[in-house]
């Protein structure tokens, strides 16, 4: 962010010079003061708020300020206001400024934290945001749904600000667009960061989200350019786009879990974009594509695994005629001059078809309009390894795409596809590991379509005179530096890096061990040097801790014997609880972790390795409106009772579940009287395409509910489920498993002894959650 | 069109002026030389075709011209050069421009006869065609679909060209947005003359339709204004607007029984239209509007007097969620600154709700969406004369619309209506005899809506700095012949007349009555005087003739005793035939009137008055693909029938049927064997609302066919049914007639003796046709 602090450093002068002429500079110290300025601000005033913590804030910025005159609300010394507890910034009228406000340690108690509009007939035209920071200013309770940043009128501007840490339901930022006075709204959202907003565990986590299927008619003509978006995996779409005219440029969506949804609306533009993936993840997305006239060029896709909503180009299937708020067919799409460098199959097509499941889903939902009048010519296919997958994948016969000079590596195969051809290509990596690439025949054949003059530049904005296939027109610009965060965010701001403070206690007794866990600081970690700890009260863990006896080769022993509702571990939000080389023993009326059921504002994480956990009820149960983002069981032993992890509590079927990744490897399971995991999504709906379970390498014995319906391993709805190499034996359940076929489940290596079975259901009959 | 005689003049002298420079002008006297001019064509050349008739002309006009150099196709002598046959005229290429050919006496072999395009890959860009006549061009078989000038490509514009008589299936002119070399064309349609279009039967039959559903979401930008819109009757829709931000502005709809409809796409933009109605016809309908973003401002309405579809303005209710093809709710309309005057109910809402109708079509066709975030304002309601009939009407429950200052005169009662004020009005006729209304207060309150500040100027582009409500900001402007027809159409042509030849003959035997028949001109009268007339062949009925015995108080016998297939009068394309004071006499095998079956391309009309029709199978039987415009029968006598009169052949039930007016008044029928009346339209939507039949003041006896479930009046599916005052006498058939209680089907006053009824089916179950 140092670039930019040179040009606020200019704005500042500037401010001051001015105030020596005829502007009025308005220092105010509390919320009174604040309202007085604010009613009494003519153009060209300036109201600074003072230094220090302004905690239950209502600012309503209510002013007419001019072109030339804007009126600025700021703070004292940028990143040194502190707006706090339940607190709010509505911005109405006409020519206004927000700079370098620090939004912390609360949430807002209406439906945004920044409103461009003070109430139904006020909002804001012609304002800006500047410099600001909201940072995990989320709802307590996750479920509660609000927007972080709410556009409503036209021409305003989001600019300079850090946004990081929305657990709760509802898109980081919305563009609201229901009438005339918000239609046609040419508002700007750059030079952002957008932090990493965790999982959500269900629809509703968009970074940004454009209007809706209602006002997917409605030209906006928003701007979203040169912003930094940091591992944004709300949910299965990072900005939804779902009305007209948006415009997407140089943004780098940095190893998202998720993708850029054309969801509604048409024509957009999606140019000189960054989508930069991970070697070990297939949940990064690049572009998704549904609707009609958008232009996608110029972009470069890197190191992109995903399939279907989640590959790098997807075109999906449209429903005939659809209705509203579904699925149109993909028209007049181009998608010229990107370059995927290192993607496995790049480009899928129909993504979404369902026309085999005519018989469990209504007319109105089956995806069979193939997209039509769509080019995709002059790109680059680059793999620097000999890739065995197609470039292009079809989940249905082709539709009419016209495919033209697209040059693709050598490792590839373009074998059976019209309109690829292989090509020399030069590959040269930047500081940052991004290869960049470009095709070595200056002369190679290009294709001239319909308006691609005005394709005129690069992703580096030089001109395509040197009119190269593939994002880059030559790689002379090697020394750009995609990562460089100069640019993005407040120039006052650094991203705390936490665990600071963290510390290694060790502790003997329970009542160290009861202290321990009330001083800690996140990171720490907690050593038990002792055989057995007899635990009669439960533990409230509020801070992020590893717990784990003092010699590792030798398991300490926990007995808990508490009696009252409260669960062994009781988890608070945003923590991760690590235990290692414990035995955890509990009672059949207690369960050993559960999350606060007060405030589950954040995702929790568990993690047990080489552990005994054995006597209790559960081992986990989650609440309605918890979400556990990992929890994970590693070489441990679990035996002795009536249920193992549940996961069920998200009964609305509303697309939501309680936990984002399951995984077990590795362990000894035995006497489990009922099911060992039950891990429930309900409603269908294909933008929650969530949830992940990994069961491999265990052996599990005498488990399991008598019954031919029962179920050891209950994962209902769960897309992505892998059931590896274990052992079942003596299980009493009619099934270990039933997976569902055509999702991402598979089985394989399972040795079971007794009746029990796995099984596959190809289609499972869901509600439609819209 | 005298105005427009200078600009040509003007014109023409620049044509030559420029073809003493560089300008080659190109004589060509037939296909081949026509053919190679094009194809030697160079920027700036002049092709001219010489004077006479082209027969069997398929001109490819590809090639291209430069933006100050265009390449010209023209007639010799303007109005001189025909274009008859098989014929058809394609442009494709840039900088084109075609000026004064006539298309007449035939009819295209393809889809258009002015096209926009040579092929798929050819289309037009910034071409002109400009005073050109296409006059009756229309197909032989009027079910055969063609466009009379398809648009293709961008930026391609009509100009002062006639257009009339199309009467065959398919819009008159069609704009075809399907692929971005389509899209976002600019076309523009202006100074046409739109000259009458006979009513269709059916849908299909708009003198404009603008995309399609499929192409809804493309930005189209098409400007229609100044155009004069004469009796343009094909169907409901006289314009289908399906795109988006198209401008109607400036043209005169003329008695058009039918409306401008915003069926698809959204943010039209209507303004300072003039809609012209008539006292008697409450089919001439106004503006309907659908979807979202619409401004509606300036417009004069004038003497309109229909309901629901066809009210001055229709805001219709849209389906929740609508699919692509069906009605999207109305949102974010804008309706200012028009005037009604003379008008009854001028503001209808919610017009198409069909909330009642849930027991007999699918949920995806109700409409239940009221109209929102909708403006009324500023608009003027004026009444000549006392209305009882309330100002707005709503089907539904109100939805969210606000009605702000609209001035409404005295004549009419506000009570009850938001929004609406009695104001004092200055009311001054012009020489055409449309009032021009002002308010009189010049300080009258006006509303300030949302970008109210854009309507700059009034119907007569004055601006608005006199604010006054309604169209006209000063009635100063009284001069204005809003019927003054200089500006439309192409300055070298004068609309045919007709019947400049009609004359009366006089014929005393079979062999003169049939000669006369042949050598008829349109029009003529021939008068039979004789007693009886025995006829053994059939008579072609080729030109509109008036039959009736020279004596009109002595009928004249004529006696059909032919038995081949032919009718006695076998009705040709586009004939009336009118038989007054005769006897007709048939046989059981032979019909009276019946359509010729090779040759229908355009509606033939029967009247008959004070005759008797006796001895028929049937009086009339329509054929598939024929149409009647008006059937009329009074003061006669039917009887000794097997049938009366069959209407039943557009079985596909796409909506269609054979005529528009059938009507029966003061007549005796007696012994008729089956049914008097099958009138049928088959297929349900909304967009076709025709079909009249009128049956008052008849005396029925002795007919129908025996059965439960016969009906002697069968009006399936026909909208406008009235039958009043009859008498009905040993009726055999279970019903007299079936009547469709929600549509406009009436019956009182009839008087049954024995059995029969008549009963009224609230609704009727229909086959959807789309």
């Amino acid at each position: 962010m140092k670039l930019f602090k040179t040009l606020t450093l200019l704005l500042f002068t500037s401010l001051i010079l001015t105030s020596c002429g005829n502007k009025v500079e308005n220092m105010v110290k509390n919320m009174a003061e604040l309202k007085s300025a604010i009613d009494d601000a003519q153009p060209g005033d300036v109201i600074v708020m003072s230094n220090g913590t302004w905690t239950d804030v209502e600012i309503d910025f209510k002013a007419n300020g001019l072109v030339d005159k804007p009126i600025v609300l700021k703070a004292e010394t940028p990143g040194q206001v502190f707006i706090e507890g339940q607190s709010f910034l509505k911005i109405a009228g006409q020519f206004l400024e927000v700079h370098d406000l620090y939004f912390r340690n609360g949430y807002t108690p209406i439906n945004a934290v920044i409103q461009f509009k003070s109430d139904k007939k006020n909002a804001a035209y012609d304002c800006k945001v500047v410099g600001c920071v909201i940072e995990n200013f989320t709802q307590l309770d996750r479920t509660k749904k609000d927007h972080w940043v709410e556009f409503w009128g036209q021409r305003n501007q989001l600019l300079s600000c850090y946004i990081a840490g929305k657990s709760n339901n509802g898109p980081t930022v919305r563009a609201e667009l229901k009438g005339n006075q918000h239609a046609n709204c040419h508002h700007l959202i750059a030079n952002n960061y957008f932090g990493p907003r965790p999982r959500r565990g269900g629809p509703r986590g968009e970074t940004m989200q454009l209007g809706d299927s209602y006002t997917s008619m409605v030209p906006s003509y928003i701007e979203v350019r040169d912003n930094f978006l940091d591992r944004c995996n709300g949910e299965v779409e990072v900005i939804s786009s779902k009305t007209n005219f948006n415009k997407f440029v140089n943004n780098v969506f940095y190893k998202c879990e998720g993708s850029l949804v054309l969801r509604h609306g048409n024509y957009a533009t999606i140019d000189s974009n960054w989508f930069i993936g991970d070697d070990n993840s297939d949940n990064i997305g690049g572009v998704r594509v549904i609707n009609t006239g958008h232009w996608i060029t110029n972009n470069y896709f890197y190191n992109l695994k995903g399939n279907e909503f989640r590959s790098a180009i997807a075109i999906m299937n449209g429903i005939p005629k659809s209705p509203l708020n579904r699925y149109n067919q993909v028209t007049d799409v181009v998608i010229a001059y990107n370059s995927w460098v290192d993607c496995i199959t790049p480009l899928q097509f129909s993504v979404g078809s369902n026309v085999n499941k005519s018989d469990v889903l209504p007319k109105s939902e089956i995806r069979s309009a193939l997209p039509i009048r769509t080019t995709v010519a002059n790109n680059v296919i680059y793999n620097s390894k000999t890739v065995s997958k197609d470039i292009v994948k079809y989940y249905d016969t082709p539709g009419d795409v016209d495919f033209q000079c697209n040059h693709v590596s050598e490792t590839n195969d373009v074998k059976g596809f019209d309109g690829f051809l292989i090509s020399e290509m030069n590959a040269i990596s930047d500081e940052t590991s991004i290869p960049f690439v470009e095709v070595a025949d200056p002369n190679a054949k290009l294709f001239d379509g319909f308006d691609f003059a005005k394709i005129k530049n690069d992703i580096f904005s030089n001109n395509r005179d040197a009119n190269h296939a593939g994002a880059i027109c030559a790689v002379k610009d090697v020394k750009y530096n995609v990562l460089n965060m100069d640019k993005y965010g407040p120039s006052w701001f650094v991203a705390s890096k936490g665990n600071a403070n963290a510390k290694r206690v060790t502790v003997k007794t329970s009542e160290e061990l009861y202290t321990s866990f009330e001083k800690a600081n996140s990171g720490d970690t907690i050593l038990i040097d002792a055989d057995v700890l007899t635990l009669s009260k439960n533990i409230e863990v509020t801070k992020s801790v590893v717990v784990a006896s003092a010699n590792k080769d030798q398991q300490v022993r926990l007995q808990f014997t508490s009696t009252d509702q409260a669960p062994a571990f009781e988890l608070g939000p945003g923590v991760d609880i690590n235990l290692q080389h414990l035995i955890v023993e509990g009672t059949k009326t207690l369960n050993c972790f559960e999350p606060n059921a007060k405030d589950m504002s954040i995702a929790a994480n568990v993690f047990v390795d080489n552990c005994t956990l054995s006597g209790f009820h559960s081992i986990y149960r989650s609440k309605k409106g918890s979400f556990t983002d990992t929890l994970k069981v590693v070489n441990s032993v679990m035996k002795n009772l009536v249920d193992g992890f549940i996961f069920d509590s998200e009964t609305d079927d509303k697309g939501d579940y309680n936990a984002e990744f399951l995984i077990f490897e590795n362990n000894q399971i035995s006497d489990v009287e009922n099911v060992f995991v039950d891990y429930h999504r309900g409603g269908y709906d294909e933008s929650t395409i969530g949830g992940n379970f990994v069961f491999n390498n265990n052996v599990v014995k005498r488990s399991g509910k008598l019954g031919s319906n029962a179920i050891l391993l209950k994962t209902n709805g769960i897309v992505n489920v892998q059931i590896l190499n274990n052992e079942f034996t003596s299980i009493k359940s009619g099934f270990v498993a039933r997976l569902w076929g055509e999702k991402n489940n598979v089985e394989s290596g399972n040795t079971i002894k007794g009746k029990s079975k796995i099984v596959t259901d190809e289609f499972v009959t869901q509600k439609l959650m819209y």
